[in-house]
């Protein structure tokens, strides 16, 4: 199946904000089998827009078309795509009644601008908007097809996943069934590269990298009858990803590595403090952004100065003279003191340089302390500033990971 | 001048990566005066590219291409688009000797594939590429301009800025002057709402606003002969937009507000410590994410338990059983106790609900705490769980800001 992605506004033309609704759409349904042969953006002009949906209406058998659905003059997307498919817009009698109902419970009547969004050519499939008022719609003629959605992204994401998916699936005969494998400790470029081979060879479920700052993501897409063959076409390829990419892959559930790790210590009912120099603030931040992390931690410093560390985390003035405070040494101290002193179970350290100025930037220490003993590591990281900051933090929550792991 | 932009990558097509360059250039030429009609995107295909070529370069002045301009099979877009032109790649005797610098620096020989990064129609307008191999170029035949970019960002931001915009200034007989209005303690619709007559009134300069997370951002943006007539041109609005939007704006100088507050108490030689709740550890991070942020912050402490608040704050339990956590007078406690604690000279905290669970989600309490006293105030926040962190942690720089700058 051919589709084409038209998206409509001239706030999109003028730079105003980033044309996201492409992408989510592309990626979500690319899986399926759905080529995509052309995004177009367009402004809202009535003129181009016509021409580009014949263009387009012309080339695919379905167009995707987003934003101009909204109750404004500016908003003229479904009028024109069903006049260019041959259509009228009339009324919707259940529409119509919901935004009565919705109005009347703001204490007033709809006006008239607001009726056009009720309005479709008859026989369309009306999409629900979960976040908003205009619903999507989907307008079928002569073999065509055009599929018309709103453009705010937190309209329009969950429009496609829970209504256009289904009818792509529908159509395409095909259902999807997707998973992230999430690694740390291991680049990109070294990542697609031990798995190209296994890139290049698979067309079902489909393998493709996903940078996300701090950390790399694969995701693994089958395109499947049922979600219990699209688990039986990726558990094969997500085992070969593993084996592969050994301990790196820290999960191939979709959580982020603070989930993971909040979850596991509270499984366990255990408890993590933080010492931060370098990250400071950003590793009790990743911990504290899960929900119902104040089960399993309670506090943390950020101890940014020398002086700090000394006097909050009992570091040995002369550990800093010999060794400087960016070492294993200091690291240790860190992460020693802050267990001796808020009784966690886990304490994490973090030293380094940052930049941007300065010898050494990227050099980082990690340390973690518990009643077993303590480890430090070692780092050197590339990039500007606060991404050195997001890897060190990143780097202490999966040290703490390989140690609840083993 | 009509513009289009063309972008090439299948990646695009299959939402792989998102279309930022589109957004960047439409952002940076549009205040020039380029009419910007369509965006489109195409595959690494030669026959569909080619045929879009045809038709962008048929209506506009100007198409500026992006992506393809590497050294693989796939990388098709300058000899596609110089056929469109009727114009042929040959070696350029400056790039093919630069190419052989570069790998011989390397220790070895351009392979025949980089060949083609150093071909060029004749005439060409060569564009410089200060973070990557391939070199933009501007085609010019029969009054249609072709410009033709790298794809990744970091490689065409920067030769948009120092290459596309000049040569574009040039054609246009304008260039441009832009300054960014930061606001804090005002939504984005109220701001607009204020601001709306003097939007709609000004076409030189434009005022447009820009959504950041956890703060409003208008651009304001002039067409000009030079910076002194732009300044010019932009102070009046600028000051109109201060006098209607009152001590919100925090800067007209494109600082964050972590870097303005870092700024002001460098300039004072003063310090600040942190102590945080519900921020758990984000607003030292702001803080530190500025770098020299070492010279005004040596300290803070994650208080995330109200054990903690009362060990190492001094809050009294009292006031917590009587007044809960999340309450001006534990807020207040906390800053006044870090402020004696640590020596600073301001001792900023912050208590509230995160969410997602429980009543009160998004009140939140900030304080300052200084030698000449305490101010606390109350916040009521939406948005999700991260959302209402960061929101807490800028009020908490922003009551700062205030203090600094009365």
């Amino acid at each position: 199946m051919i589709v084409e992605i038209v998206s409509v506004g001239t706030e999109l033309l003028m730079g105003q904000v980033a044309n996201t609704d492409a992408q989510y759409i592309a990626s979500r349904i690319s899986p399926l089998g759905c080529r995509v042969l052309y995004h177009s953006t367009v402004g809202d002009n009535p003129e181009r827009l016509r021409e580009l949906a014949l263009t387009a209406l012309g080339r695919a058998d379905a167009v995707i078309f987003t934003g101009g659905l909204g109750p404004t003059r500016d908003d003229l997307t479904k009028e024109t795509v069903a006049a260019a498919l041959g259509l009228a817009c009339v009324p919707d009698d259940a529409e119509i009644l919901r935004l009565r109902e919705r109005c009347h419970s703001f204490g007033r009547e709809p006006v008239p601008e607001e009726l056009k969004q009720a309005c479709f050519p008859p026989r369309s499939i009306i999409l629900p908007n979960r976040n908003g008022t205009a619903p999507g719609c989907v307008m079928e003629k002569g073999g065509k097809t055009a599929i018309l959605l709103p453009g705010p992204p937190r309209e329009l994401e969950p429009m496609v996943d829970e209504s256009v998916l289904p009818y792509l699936e529908k159509r395409c005969g095909y259902r999807l069934y997707s998973r992230e494998v999430r690694l740390l400790g291991m680049g990109e470029s070294q990542a697609s590269h031990l798995l190209r081979e296994l890139i290049d060879a698979q067309s079902n479920p489909t393998v493709a990298p996903y940078i996300k700052p701090g950390e790399v993501t694969f995701r693994v897409t089958a395109r499947c009858a049922d979600e219990a063959e699209g688990k039986a076409l990726c558990e094969p390829v997500l085992r070969s990803i593993r084996e592969t990419l050994g301990d790196c892959v820290y999960t191939t559930e979709g959580e982020s590595i603070a989930e993971l790790v909040v979850r596991l210590l509270k499984e366990r009912g255990q408890t993590v403090s933080t010492a931060e120099s370098l990250t400071g603030g950003l590793l009790a931040d990743r911990i504290v952004s899960v929900p119902g992390s104040s089960a399993v931690f309670r506090e943390g410093f950020v101890t940014y100065s020398d002086d700090a560390k000394i006097r909050l985390l009992g570091v040995r003035e002369d550990t800093i003279r010999k060794h400087t405070a960016v070492s294993a040494e200091t690291a240790r101290e860190m992460a020693e003191g802050l267990l001796a002193r808020t009784g966690a179970d886990y304490a994490l350290a973090t030293t380094g340089y940052a930049g941007p100025d300065g010898a050494d930037v990227g050099l980082v220490y990690a340390a973690l302390a518990c009643r077993e003993g303590t480890r430090v590591l070692p780092f050197r990281f590339s990039g500007e500033r606060n991404l050195i900051r997001l890897r060190s933090a990143q780097a202490a929550l999966d040290l703490l990971r390989r140690k609840l792991c083993t």
